[in-house]
């Protein structure tokens, strides 16, 4: 087992790591510098085989499981379990260099200076590139085993069946449930990623601790009131379902921003009806979006919102109605993993903080079969699933030397 | 010269003004009771030709003037100028039996008492139908000199040319100017009308003593922000154009409610983009309408709200940009005419109350030439422009009779 000190932070090749980013941003490159691979389609399937080949040269063997999931393993000392990375390398259609491939190309240059150092680690080292994160992340949750069993749920809308999708990458949705793993098989799983939010740049700190992957719950929110003539109606006699409507964004805004935690809360859609500038609104239909760590913490605010909904209604005369869309219940980072990356960064010297993950990563399936952590690097200007996402090749290397001295303290702690 | 006593009340025949309600109303006649009789329509030409043949059987002559306008007049002892009633028997496309109706039905049986009982005044009365009142008010504003001078702005959806539609009713766009009035040629105008809102119901009163037509102003409010990822994009950090634009919605409505007077201001319409449940709004385009009596006031009521948009919009990292989109001065009821509504309805013994018109009519341009007044009957449930829109056959006669009695002080006044 090695001693991790200072003289780790030079360990990283900076220039061949970023070298790689740029290589495999040219499959599926848009005019504007950004990346269109999605899941499944030719520039996958060609990132796919250069990944493949880099991994090999990198000393790995590779197998590719039902889901269609590319697993490198580096050899360790020992048998499994294994201590794994690796993140995804489909874009969203619009989409940038960093989101996911970071993660891929960093678990590849952590084996390249295994390597090229003749280190051979305890456990076997994994890196593993997730299939179709982006859309229905059926990768990761084969492997976690939360898939869903219906083949027609992952149907793409051009018809495609999964089948058909799975077999393009080298996967079979028939075998589907032999792609399973355990906490037997894997001790750890660690994933590097841009942060996709601008936290970690309005804090100035150059490492995000993720916390876990929040649990997000949504609601669309009815508000029924009474359409009338906005000149002949007096104030009083009015039912405004959008005064309500107004009303209810701003107790949601409140609450999240009042209550203490880090929870994040968003009406982000509202219709309006009839929606004529000299008719009183009857109806508004909206959704409400809440997040945080703690899916308790969630249920909580929604229903002190409920409490509040009522005296909306009463004060306005409306009706309002909400009703759960979805429920999602996070996944918590394990704190053994949080303290590991900590003690990395303070001995690489690099500024550090504690964030929740508000977005999905294939981190969040993993964490429910073994233990789960995630390292976050700053996006700029936190902008994310866009041509103009952007993190540096500093903070891509620096993000990556946490990710290598984290995996060696924890061959050493499991 | 008459001495008004109680005795007035019997005068009216309420059976025979609600028969001819009923028989007009079955010319458009909708299958649920409604009435459909557009402008132009072969149904307004034969309801004008009914509404001639009973001003001749009431007595009076029957001209056409440039803009279609139907003008009945009874002779009075002296000539000019003429005591004038009137409204439009033109509908919206789902309209009712009263609204417009009544006021001209009204001003025919006013003739028919006149005639059966031998009463001549001194004034002529007038019996106006105004041209095309729920679209562009061109009989109105013919008669006042405020028509728009370029006919393309009256050419109607299907492209039917202002001068094809005004021959229909026997008027000429050509000759339009002759239509012009003034106050030497029109000594008051009374319009009787069923209120079209709910406030008479309200407060249990029989008669509306109309204080005038309101101004209105309209504003487009456009609020740009940031769109963010509504998952990783914390609360302290968000421009969200929704929460401003809920923040306004309320301002407006504190605004309409606290400030004394009979201001009503409405957000009717509102659009976000890009209206996703996960996505901090970036931008809301939403109005603004507020009407009151005085346009100094409505004025005043911008200039305070926009004071409150410079502070929300600093609050919310917003940009709040505001532009008119409509401006309408409003019209005046004489005082004295309105306090010898108020009389009447003493004499009648009949419960009254003040209040603006915040809608249009046709009294709104009479009043710009005369002195104007109006009187209004309850609507049910404050519904009009509906197949719904109902007001007793009770309620008309009482209206009728205020009408009548009315007229006959104003005789004296003028």
């Amino acid at each position: 087992m090695l001693k991790l000190m200072k003289t780790f932070t030079s360990i990283i090749n900076g220039d061949r790591l970023n070298l790689s980013i740029n290589e495999l941003a040219h499959i599926g490159q848009l005019p504007n510098g950004g990346v269109k691979r999605i899941a499944y389609s030719p520039e996958d399937i060609l990132a796919r085989q250069l990944i493949q080949k880099w991994m090999v040269e990198a000393g790995m063997t590779v197998r590719i499981d039902a889901a269609g999931n590319m697993i490198g393993t580096y050899a360790g000392i020992k048998g499994a379990p294994a201590l794994v990375t690796g993140s995804h390398i489909d874009t969203v259609p619009s989409g940038g260099r960093y989101d996911g491939t970071l993660g891929v190309l960093a678990g590849i240059e952590v084996a390249r200076v295994l390597q090229e150092n003749s280190i051979q680690l305890a456990h076997p080292f994994e890196v593993v590139v997730f299939t179709d994160e982006e859309s229905s992340m059926i990768g990761c949750k084969a492997i976690a085993g939360t898939y869903n069993h219906d083949p027609e749920f992952y149907r793409r809308s051009d018809g495609t069946s999964i089948q058909k999708s799975l077999e393009a990458v080298g996967g079979n949705w028939k075998k589907l449930a032999t792609a399973k793993r355990s906490k037997a098989d894997i001790a750890a799983f660690v994933e590097l990623h841009v942060e996709q939010g601008g936290v970690l740049e309005t804090i100035g700190k150059e490492i995000g601790v993720v916390q876990g992957i929040v649990s997000q719950t949504r609601y669309a929110i009815a508000i029924t009131g009474r359409p009338n003539h906005a000149g002949t109606t007096p104030m009083t006699m009015r039912r405004d379902a959008l005064v309500a409507a107004a009303q209810i964004i701003l107790a949601v805004n409140n609450l999240a921003t009042q209550t203490p935690g880090d929870q994040v809360a968003t009406v982000g859609s509202l219709n309006v009806w009839p929606n004529a500038a000299n008719i009183v609104p009857g109806r508004v239909d909206t959704s409400l979006d809440i997040r945080d760590l703690s899916l308790n913490h969630v249920d909580n605010l929604v229903e002190q919102l409920q409490q509040q909904l009522i005296a909306i209604a009463t004060t306005t005369q409306t009706e309002i109605k909400m009703t759960p869309t979805l429920r999602v219940e996070g996944t918590l980072a394990a704190p053994q993993i949080q303290d590991t990356i900590v003690e990395t960064c303070q001995q690489l010297g690099l500024t550090y903080d504690h964030l929740p993950s508000r977005a999905s990563h294939d981190a969040q399936e993993m964490g429910k079969i073994t233990d789960m952590g995630m390292i976050f690097v700053p996006s700029s200007a936190g902008i994310s699933h866009s041509e103009e996402e952007y993190t540096s090749p500093e903070q891509c290397t620096q993000g990556t030397q946490v990710l290598f001295n984290t995996l060696l303290q924890l061959d050493a702690l499991y």
